[in-house]
């Protein structure tokens, strides 16, 4: 009998790990450049605390258990809720709070989509900052998390809550079917204008209410001049005008750090997830449109406070690590090896075996990646494994070279051989790359 | 109503994160130093698989659950089981298969002897090698992975499951009950000899069994010495001649591999997984004794047939990153700082702020990690706030200063302060340290 990994799951061999640290070294390293500190939490929380505010949609998608001791349980299905429940319970955090956590969650969602049960996301949050510079920074960091990555061509949509909230008020749709309405309106892109449509239906809205609603969120385009139309469609709205001051003050900071010809106003974005109550954004690669956004976040002021807090304000933006991955793969933007092992030290029989192992421990010690043959094979067979995995450099140990203290070092690609004096080995080895 | 994290997990904020991360950066530095390459399987498993060969007790300390369509799961209770999977789905994976993972698993255990339910463990196995090449990698690898952390007073027990099944074979007890006997005589250190001698009584063995038994997994002590009070008790035993025989080859390759000193063969080593066929190995600082082992392994021969690949030999070992930074604490071996961040960019006044931004952009550009006032202080308290994270350098820009293309940097521990010229700052900041 075979087995595989779960539906939705996957494994990650070597190659593609690989690529996938590669990729989670950078962002973490664009993250702690912008002083925020690691945190982790457990990846099963009580259901309890994850279904607060996550809405119906994402309830349904939690892998949900009891423990032996009948305590109910479910994986996580973001970041965020853990950290928010860190905050609630540990008010002795300076704020602003400002954490990245790089780490897996699970939804159960339909996997014919191209989407797994199990991915990882990286999140930075910050938290206790009311004004929009909170919004500035995570904006920023992403921005250059992927600038690191390799990309240039990718814009990030922006909108908020409170326009929304706006849209509802001129539409006249009563204020309780906010979130529902929200949730459908998120789905634009993936069942369209149609689906919305019937979507909007089934929450029970009237045409002239669904008219006015699919005639606003319609509107999209620079930040400045949508900034204007938005201003002209929404004037007398106080929640509306609300939301439009912090975009704009999102894209006055955005010119100062450097992102601001990135955003795009897109005032259909609505994010799926229950918890949002101001600006929120996604990133989207403009050559990978069938891949959906890359990060995604907002502002979430009130989930702490509903998780036992005191009233904190919160805002995070969370990068999703396998859709990076797919994206850089397709426009082969990664330039790695297979193996990080830089040598593999050979030996022609058993009788230097033993002085391959004491080079091998020594380039080890000097910070040389390598490995020996454990297998008895012969060189022959320990090149084609070396080659086999990738391997770009091969030290040949000979009883008639060691004599005269030396050994080979064969080049794998250009399949050349240089004799190396066995003390200026080192040396060598860190010269070439 | 405040929410906690579920029993037997934590969550580990940033100070605590910090300390986890540096350990588990340095384990993988020599991971892949030793040409370990990463791999990463999902983190529940089929309940099927995960059961196969785990054994009873741990059986029972499965998180167990199913997904919307009903398949039955289980949160991995180690790295190995989805290791050997993949391998044996895998049978084009060039051998030796060197992989490392360094992830989470679940158990749930009695909380109350200090272990969590959901830990991480720090794993390298050797895939395809029969001889005792690959234990001699392995801990040669765990060995230069605690040096490498700071520590130098620890022991390798070793010993051989053949040499436990030639106990049994002398003792006069029924192979059957082999694996039964292996998991009582492991809890010998958690329940001491009454209780494995009670635990042997309810398997069945009669007294006399029980006493030879007992004498012979008492026995001790410095490898050589210890192998040849070993093969007098079991000559003529074969199945334990040949788990003394891999003994001394590991005996004998420690000491090219430089790790023989460390080495202890203490047969009453048993090891609670079912899966293991030949060696097994558990690390323990000496210092640390109520801690228990920080690190354990062995070869599980069979586990990957019996998950459906080829007959493949396979040997592991796992540290445990908790309990060594457990102890890494409490021998006060850590040197780090509380938060990554270094420099604090202060401003004095709202008429500075912008430019306080293009000076941490700038520094971030330059690889300096830093934070700028997010919440409109004043600068006593931007300097409280930087104090409070632990923050050693405060950048302060003042108006006056600006004028002069000058900055104040403090060194918020010497509670000092230097002008420096703007574009000499960087320069100045990397020198600090």
């Amino acid at each position: 009998m075979k087995f595989k990994p779960p539906k939705g799951t996957r494994d990650f061999l070597p190659e593609e790990m690989i690529k996938r640290e590669f990729v989670i070294e950078k962002i973490k390293r664009i993250f702690t450049l912008y002083g925020f500190d690691p945190l982790e939490t457990p990846i099963f929380e009580d259901w309890n605390l994850l279904t607060k505010k996550c809405g119906e949609d994402i309830k349904e998608q939690i892998y949900k258990f009891e423990d032996k001791a009948g305590r109910k349980l479910g994986l996580r299905f973001d970041l965020t809720v853990g950290m928010a429940r860190v905050v609630a319970s540990n008010p002795q955090l300076p704020k602003p709070f400002k954490r990245y956590c790089i780490a897996p969650a699970w939804r159960y969602e339909d996997v014919s989509t191209g989407r797994k049960r199990e991915f990882v996301q990286a999140d930075i949050d910050i938290v206790g900052v009311k004004g929009m510079e909170a919004e500035a920074e995570c904006l920023a960091c992403a921005v250059d998390c992927l600038k690191a990555l390799g990309f240039d061509d990718f814009e990030i949509l922006i909108n908020n809550r409170k326009i929304l909230d706006g849209f509802l008020e001129l539409a006249e749709i009563p204020s309780e079917k906010n979130l529902d309405v929200f949730r459908a309106v998120d789905k634009l892109e993936k069942i369209g204008e149609m689906g919305v449509r019937k979507e909007l239906e089934r929450i029970g809205l009237e045409e002239r209410q669904i008219k006015k609603l699919l005639e606003l969120i319609s509107i999209r385009g620079k930040c400045q001049e949508t900034l204007k139309k938005g201003r002209e469609l929404l004037r007398g709205v106080k929640v509306a005008e609300e939301g439009l001051n912090e975009i704009e003050e999102i894209f006055r900071l955005g010119k100062i750090y450097g992102f601001s010809d990135f955003l795009t106003l897109d005032f259909s974005l609505a994010r799926g997830l229950d918890y949002y109550t101001g600006p929120i954004f996604e990133v989207k690669v403009k050559t990978s449109k069938q891949i959906g956004s890359i990060a995604g976040g907002g502002r979430y002021d009130e989930l702490i406070e509903l998780l036992g807090g005191t009233p904190t304000p919160a805002t995070g933006i969370s990068l999703g690590i396998e859709r990076i991955v797919e994206i850089m793969k397709a426009e082969e933007m990664f330039k790695l090896p297979k193996t990080r092992t830089k040598v593999f030290v050979a030996n022609v029989n058993e009788e230097v075996k033993e002085k391959a192992i004491r080079i091998a421990q020594d380039l080890r010690r000097n910070g040389i990646e390598c490995q020996v043959d454990l297998m008895g094979r012969n060189l022959t067979r320990q090149l084609e494994y070396a080659d086999s995995l990738g391997i770009p450099f091969v030290i040949i140990i000979g009883p008639k070279e060691l004599k005269e203290m030396k050994v080979k070092v064969r080049d794998m690609e250009k399949k050349s051989e240089t004799e190396v004096n066995i003390n200026e080995l080192i040396g060598f080895l860190k010269n070439l790359s």
